[in-house]
């Protein structure tokens, strides 16, 4: 049977380059990048060195990049660290409303600090619109977090016009960009935010690191506390395997960007188009076209995600239903239910997200899989039942 | 020329057993352990295993193991979450003073949000006595921190005897035992602490992966907000091939423990009789018994510990002159300061921390090499020609 894993964003497979270029760090360079003797040098070139190409995937500065255990890590850091450095100048942050729990929860911790959080609202598409942004300003917001891409609907927000509106008002912008840096283009420096969150496991780099950019003069209070690595902003020995893996991965999504999006948006366009046509009743989740690349998300009607994952899981297709963060909490998800979708059709949320290996075959496998498979489930859903009958009576 | 590798405090090579069981996870099993699909079980059952080697190693229940990305992060979650879980019974915490950084540091943090921190000292050997301990405690402490080990000093501290305190006055009490931990043998239950932290490099395994432990029924305030991961208690995507090398490191390392020792124990009594013996004006620093099996430090005076580092270092011999989290920024050790060394002999501070590899013809060639470099530094020294001017005045 054909195996289809088309959960990419819940786990990519690391590139074979990437894993060759971490191999010495977990052998004979294992020295430790803070000592100062000669077993120290090696680990701390490979780990400046991958910092550069990590500043290169985004257009940042070397020395602006501090390296975490993972984009939650980042986003954390980002919201709590930056926040908490401005404190003095106002208690107030704005948040979209469909950010990643990661933004969202630490904005949360920030509320029972004394922080006032407002949540701007998203379009049916998952879009923020930046004027929403500007009317949530206040004189004491001292940040806004606007995700750059949302990885359960795959819209793509205007993080630049976003950028305009905060810079007008001298109000930091951190963006989350976990889903979206090494797979679209972005350049902090173009688009002009003031910090940014990357993992390296969402371009096919290693778990276990991800990097916080923080603009030039932003102060950051760190959330580990410890030794002086990472300039005094995050405690902890350096992972150096992972750092590396992430270096090597930046370089390799900078290098393949174009080829890799052409790719993915060909088959993703293919999802879009074709489930739709295939089974009656599915809605197609995020924006039309203002998308990820290898993003394709769908609530089918009368049914339950998690059901629809298992059973394409047994047919050797990988799927998610939303969130991996989440998806043992089995509950409608807040992105869904922000564009306004009901908490019934959220249920039956799923979500492809495909990877550079995946090909215009795997793409028929789902589409022949996928419609039985819906069938099977709704002939066992009282709702769909009563649906027919409703719709039955109708006629 | 023979290479001696001797910091392996700072980081020490990965075991190959340990990177051969890391491999398939940085390979074909790259699922999401908590992805509700298939190709999430391998990497999900894959991490419980390892979730059981390390409770196994302290004599813990499996289910109250939380990974982490570092032995910092472990001490941070630690520290700050269980202080805050219960900031309404009471806002003291107690540290001994000379905990490592991430310790001292995260309590800092806690006094910038309105706890009191004491800090406990310590003998001339770095122990510290449970008595100073039960005198800091107060009607409103909620924690006590106090290390299993010191990383500079190596002395161990009597903490079954601490914990006897804080149980019979209700307070919890978390140990760092990252110098210990996979080293030394511990077993939370017999010890009776309610909270330990490890990292898997103190043991032969992977950088970028630590876990805390936290007995059943104590309430921790999540350092990272976001996904459910780790029951909530440690959210972003589970740093799989790390996790499975420390559970492996785990395993290896209570496998082999006493045999370990008996070896460390007596590369490290050869250094600290011989160096003594073959330099004048050395001390021993830490407990000349009961310290870290493979733990050798000392104050070499009139010289300056980075000196004899980089000189080592030409000699192709690793060691460290203090903790690496702290190396770069050349400050006399608040360890050494709070055992009430001067800082003019705390400046000579120098560590050897014997690795599983290391031979006794390691031992040779270090205890021949030392003396002349020592002589060397020496000769340049003003501080040594104004005592040996003033002791040939003596005479």
């Amino acid at each position: 049977m054909r195996e289809v894993y088309l959960d990419n964003t819940a786990s990519a497979p690391l590139l074979p380059e990437v894993r060759e270029a971490m191999m010495p760090y977990l052998g004979d360079i294992f020295g430790n990048p803070s000592s100062l003797h000669n077993w120290g040098d090696g680990a701390r070139e490979a780990m400046e060195a991958a910092r550069g190409q990590v500043a290169q995937l985004i257009g940042a500065s070397t020395d602006e990049m501090i390296f975490t255990g993972s984009g939650t890590e980042s986003n954390n850091l980002a919201i709590k660290g930056l926040a908490l450095a401005q404190q003095n100048k106002g208690k107030h942050v704005v948040v979209s409303a469909i950010e990643h729990f990661s933004v969202l929860h630490s904005a949360r911790t920030l509320a029972k600090w004394g922080f006032e959080v407002s949540e701007v609202p998203v379009d049916k598409y998952g879009a923020v619109d930046p004027d929403d942004v500007r009317r949530n300003l206040r004189d004491d917001t001292v940040l806004v977090s606007i995700m750059h891409a949302n990885g359960e609907v795959g819209t793509i927000q205007p993080i630049g016009e976003i950028a305009a509106v905060t810079r007008e008002r001298k109000v930091l912008f951190h963006t989350d960009a976990v889903a979206t840096a090494g797979t679209i283009p972005i350049n902090v420096t173009e688009v002009g935010v003031d910090a940014l969150s990357l993992a390296a496991n969402q371009f096919y780099g290693p778990k276990g690191v991800g990097a916080l950019w923080v603009r030039k003069g932003a102060r950051i209070i760190p959330l580990l506390d410890g030794g002086i690595q990472e300039e005094g902003r995050r405690a902890g020995t350096e992972n150096v395997p992972a750092i590396v893996g992430l270096g090597k991965a930046a370089e390799l999504a900078k290098a393949h960007m174009t080829e890799r999006m052409k790719r993915l948006s060909g088959l993703r366009d293919r999802l879009l188009r074709e489930v739709p046509e295939r089974i009656e009743h599915v809605v197609v989740t995020g924006h039309p076209r203002n998308r990820l690349p290898g993003h394709a998300s769908f609530c089918v009607e009368f049914i339950e995600g998690e059901s629809m994952l298992m059973l394409l899981s047994s047919k050797r297709i990988a799927v998610s239903s939303g969130s991996a963060c989440t998806s043992r909490a089995l509950k409608a998800s807040h992105v869904l239910i922000a564009m306004g979708l009901s908490h019934e059709i959220a249920q039956g949320s799923i979500l492809f997200t495909i990877g550079i290996d995946n090909t215009d075959q795997d793409m028929d496998y789902v589409l022949e899989t996928m419609p039985p498979v819906v069938d099977r489930l709704r002939q066992m859903s009282p709702l769909y039942a009563r649906f027919t009958k409703a719709s039955k009576g109708g006629n």
